[in-house]
């Protein structure tokens, strides 16, 4: 008998009519002989009307209580789960994020997990009921308050729990058929990806693909969860996420060259403009950067120009964290002794992930050829062992994916069908 | 300083405008030098979508689930209230049934209070916080489960709290100016009660008035807790409900002869007709009907005619038990020996309140007298130390409120303002 864990996004459940199509899924999969775990997150708009709600009483909510709030959101989902699971004949048990055992540490809005102790889950498997979990919620034991995962959370949930109870795998349902090659609205020869390693999808994730949220994928693979991303509206297998171990024989003896190319149009640039080339003005420089709490991505320092002693520091960050993160530097402008600051927020961002790269030479030389033959200006360049990132102008950024993925030689024969945007 | 309960209902917290509001007249409360705990309903219709939401899902949703799926309704009040009451600069913390200490049965739907612990509430107040507690819903310690109080059951919560914190009075908000001697929207010139017993409320709540629950009027009389019904549109005083104590030196020496007229149209009429006049006969029909779990209100048997040796036995019951008691008793006729059943449910009651009764002689000859004055015909009469009740046709029932109104004396020189009717 195998356990499986399931997620289900909002779009999933947003009406009485979706509750019952997921619940006939979650139905097979029992009947098929499988102990079955699921993860659901609010119906449909929930999350934003309450938060909306909020907003009409208070422009700035307090957080403790905007978790209360938001957490009503999945234990309507999760009840009606699994009411319409047992009107069909199952067994089926709801559970809140305390009950479930999902132990947070107390930052209200984006608690990060301390310990699950699914106890009451596992003792619901063992009396052959079927346990849905409220996603994003947790439970934090100090305060005995209860908390949110923040964004992504029922993702996590669900990674969190499937670790804890040694699942077989972590099905994430979604309204795509898995995760692609490239982004299949801007590239319609795209392919879905049978199988991709879970450093390459953390690679795709972080550079900007949208089906799969980081810190679910970072969970699984700290823990050694399969990841199954599949659509919630066909059988069709989709994407197997895995963690090749030595003992794995099942990842494949050698790896594709390139796992998928992703795009972000999220983040901006800033350059730090005459930076005096002594040590440790670097370390100035992104400590500040680091007290805002920006997220900083692609950091690049030109050389030096020897004549002036003067060099330049170039990042890119979260259009969000822009504004802040200027004006801290603004203010120890003095201090830290640079000229002047650049910001562009017209940036695209380019990412090419394969774990093949390791032992193939001549990547980056491709890609830079294929964009370089389009006419695309390339402005930043960063690499991992597995990555090569570059830089351009938004406008060009979707051209540049199409005509890397066919460089590559990713494009299928047929053009992919396409569905919308995915839930929390 | 004073500990004071407050009970707000659905129709007070329907929308942000109405929470908001809410919320001052609590900080009012809390700056005037009280501590304050509050007990809050669901937003205006919010449990009937639910219910909505879950009859949409299945026709009989699973009660475990279904109480998991209600609660989220006073979660979100309870976060709205709580961070609204933030917004105007006073500390205030939500607690769920559970976080609050209500240990209830384990009877989904409808469970009872087993035990409060409001450890969480008190270390609230003692920091100077204001608690937000949810009504209606409770827990149960021996399942881990989430249970709600059925009918009432935010009343109910109220009034518990205010048992175990001690609090000095337990105040129950609602869209009318408090308890009237009859009710305002068919008597024009009914008044507003200042003061009441509990017992003689329980006898208005058990017989027809709606805006205290019987069961809330039951706790507040066992654990000693004042009530304090009153508008949440206005500052008036409303109806102090008392619990008259031989050190209670506050309650009036002599109590006035009658306290209200409450008239009831839920019920009907069941007839045994027939019944051997030999001894066991009744135990016997009523033990038939105990196990429907109908609840009985009036019972009357008429004298036995000698030539015959045969009784009528006539009870009244709610209209939603008439089917399920009919049943019963017609498959235990040949046991019983009866000789058929009657049953009508256009009957209306009317109930005439009032401690004095016990030491005024002539209240029921100037009732009797006073309907049959304005030709109305008495059915049934049933009598308690402090109440007398009679049975008349329904569509007879309020011009005989209205006469026993103005024969008692406590008709008002001008007529009150009505409102609506309550929440849940």
């Amino acid at each position: 008998m195998s356990l499986i864990v399931q997620k289900f996004g909002g779009s999933s459940v947003a009406d009485a009519e979706s509750i019952k199509r997921v619940a006939k899924r979650i139905v097979e999969t029992r009947k098929a002989g499988n102990e079955v775990v699921v993860a659901v997150s609010a119906m449909g708009d929930t999350t934003d009307e309450l938060l909306d709600l909020a907003h009409q009483v208070t422009p700035i909510p307090a957080p403790r209580e905007l978790d209360m709030l938001l957490t009503a959101g999945e234990r309507i989902s999760m009840a009606l789960l699994a009411m319409s699971i047992r009107s069909m004949g199952h067994d089926a048990r709801s559970f809140t994020g305390s009950q479930a055992g999902m132990i947070t540490d107390a930052r209200h809005g984006q608690a990060r997990i301390v310990d699950v102790t699914p106890v009451r889950v596992r003792d619901a498997l063992d009396e052959g009921a079927i346990a849905i979990v409220a996603g994003f919620q947790g439970f934090n034991r100090g305060t005995g308050d209860i908390t949110t995962l923040g964004r992504g959370g029922s993702d996590t949930t669900a990674v969190a729990l499937a670790a804890a109870l040694h699942a077989d795998v972590c099905e994430i349902y979604t309204d795509v058929d898995g995760i692609f090659t490239a982004d299949p609205r801007v590239v319609p020869r795209a392919q879905k990806i049978d199988r991709i390693s879970s450093e390459e999808m953390l690679e795709l994730a972080a550079n900007g693909a949208k089906v799969l949220y980081i810190r679910a994928v970072e969970y699984a693979r700290r823990h050694g969860v399969t990841l199954h991303v599949r659509s919630s509206f066909n059988n069709n297998e989709g994407t197997i996420v895995y963690n090749p171990t030595e003992e794995n024989s099942e990842s494949p003896v050698e790896e594709p060259l390139i796992a998928g190319v992703a795009t972000d149009l999220s983040e901006a640039k800033i350059t730090v403009v005459g930076v005096p080339d002594i040590p440790g003005k670097a370390a100035q420089i992104f400590n500040i950067v680091a007290k805002t709490g920006a997220n900083i991505d692609m950091i690049v320092q030109n050389v030096s120009a020897a004549a002036t002693g003067l060099t330049d520091i170039s990042f890119t960050l979260p259009k969000s964290d822009g504004q802040t993160v200027l004006t801290a530097l603004t203010a120890e402008q003095t201090d830290v002794g640079f000229r002047g600051l650049q910001y562009d927020d017209q940036i695209g961002k380019l990412a090419l992930v394969g774990a093949g790269m390791r032992t193939n030479a001549g990547v980056s030389a491709k890609l830079f050829t294929a964009l370089y033959e389009a006419g695309i200006n390339i402005e930043m360049i960063s690499t991992s062992e597995i990555r090569i990132s570059v830089v351009t102008r938004a406008d060009t950024v979707n051209d540049a994916l199409r005509v890397v993925h066919t460089a590559f030689g990713l494009d299928a024969d047929d053009e992919a069908v396409v569905h919308g945007g995915t839930g929390r």
